[in-house]
């Protein structure tokens, strides 16, 4: 049996004798310190040849001392902090990123409906003219809106108008600022999860991501769980009245081109393959395996032609 | 009695002889000349001296005839036109601007709470430190944010922490056009409605047209109405229950700082006085009485000092 002992802590690296006694010490001096203990280990090895691990029950009470508590309380925090900083991963911000994305729409579309009543009182005959929200805002924020001589609308004060053509720049950077997320979104999913991406498509990709909770989240569930997240209303109301009411089919990948194209009565089918399909690109990113997604697209897309 | 007769609709000014012929007639080019048509009316009656105003019901039968019809359809439409666009008043811009104000300030709120989701997975510590939520997106839109050290939150990429300051901009944007929008509602209630401004406020006297419909609307209601305006879910609840609920004191004017000030159980006589005074304001408003709003707030404040 060797004469001394080694054991490491968060505060540091320590020699052991028989006796139970400190005899040679490394302190640690930050967080990164201890995550490459290795190297001190290795330098106390060397300096005294045979010593062997120390099991941390018969260490403990060595660091009962009063002495030691501020270097432990300060590096666990240190420690807790970085933990907390690596946990941030890029799933994380695909989610925050999704959700502003869909608040961002919604925000805009309450907006622009106050927008069009507002104008109306102007111009009416342009309100109704230009259909699509978003070429509307645009157009009046820009000032390329035309008012026929004819217009049943008010003949408004500069300022008054002023007022009105303030609300619609902020709609028009609300719509103009989605678009920027969705291109963020993109480019993130592209680096992280190609997959996915090519499978499921960018927002039904980020979608299920964020209603699963994460990337790590997503490929543990089962395919059925997939092929319904986002419908857990419709679920448990078929699971609360089983006999009146039919289990939805799909849940936020019915929003998918696949199953949009198809007839009603074969979408079930095509939702289950398609919900197979994307989890499996799921695991692929999650492991960082090559990128297959196009011919699992393809392969879908032919199965269902 | 009378040969000639003089009968004016909106396509002419006609004079008719005892058979009922035509003998003269002024079209009129639009709609402008009709709403002048006294003049024209005088040219005639000067030319023919004698005549008299013709019933409606007699003449009606001899623009019967379909030439007239096309004149009838234009100058009727224009006629329309022109009194919808006049339809338009001062009020109607108030109610679109207290709405907007109102859902900006609801959007803003939406998006400020996704930014400190977003943003505390980069430095949660600044998130902590800056409550305002305000303050906390100008900050970061205008890159004064600071990050520790020694901070939990994660290094992100360049482009990551983009999208999370573009969110920032945004919403620093909402805030800031609602101030402006406060200020254009301002300047127009200073203009039309002084007294209402000057008793009510601005934001409450705002919500009170937008509520009543409009300031013609308003000042049509007693006061117990104006004092309960916004709390007729309230009002509904205790007319189908009398028994166990009590009708409500007042509706959004409880916002007001004279009734916050007061005790509660002052509070309902201090709603009553002050929804007679905001009403009595409303009047002078409508019928563009001289400003007496500033005597009515200090008969108010020194009342219930």
């Amino acid at each position: 049996m060797a004469n001394k002992h080694i054991y490491t802590n968060i505060i540091g690296c320590f020699i052991i004798d028989n006796n139970f006694k400190i005899v040679d010490s490394v302190k640690f001096k930050d967080v990164d310190d201890f995550l490459n203990k290795d190297k001190f280990e290795e330098k106390l090895i060397k300096k005294f040849k045979k010593v062997e691990k120390l099991d941390a029950k018969k260490a403990l009470h060595l660091f009962k001392d009063k002495k030691y508590f501020s270097d432990f309380y300060i590096l666990n925090l240190d420690l807790a902090k970085k933990r907390v900083k690596e946990s941030v991963k890029f799933d994380n911000l695909i989610i925050q990123c999704i959700n502003n994305i869909e608040e961002l729409d919604k925000v805009a579309n309450t907006l622009v409906k106050r927008l069009r009543e507002w104008y109306e009182l102007y111009n009416p005959e342009f309100s109704h003219y230009v259909n699509d929200n978003e070429k509307f805002a645009e157009l009046i924020a820009e000032g390329k809106d035309k008012k026929e001589k004819e217009s049943m609308g008010a003949d408004l004060a500069k300022e008054d108008l002023d007022s009105i053509k303030e609300l619609a720049k902020k709609v028009d950077g609300l719509y103009k600022s989605k678009k920027k997320q969705v291109e963020y979104l993109e480019r993130t999913m592209k680096k992280n999860t190609p997959n996915i991406m090519a499978v499921a498509g960018i927002t039904i990709g980020a979608k299920l991501i964020a209603l699963a909770g994460g990337l790590k989240r997503l490929i543990r569930f089962p395919a059925s769980t997939v092929q319904l997240l986002g419908a857990e209303k419709a679920l448990f109301r078929h699971l609360r009245n089983k006999k009146n009411v039919l289990p939805p089919k799909f849940g936020i990948i019915h929003e998918h081109a696949l199953i949009s194209k198809v007839k009603r009565a074969e979408q079930g089918k095509v939702a289950r393959a398609l919900a197979d399909k994307i989890l499996l690109a799921a695991k692929i990113d999650y492991f960082k395996g090559e990128f297959i997604g196009d011919k699992l697209r393809k392969g879908l897309e032919e199965r269902f032609k």
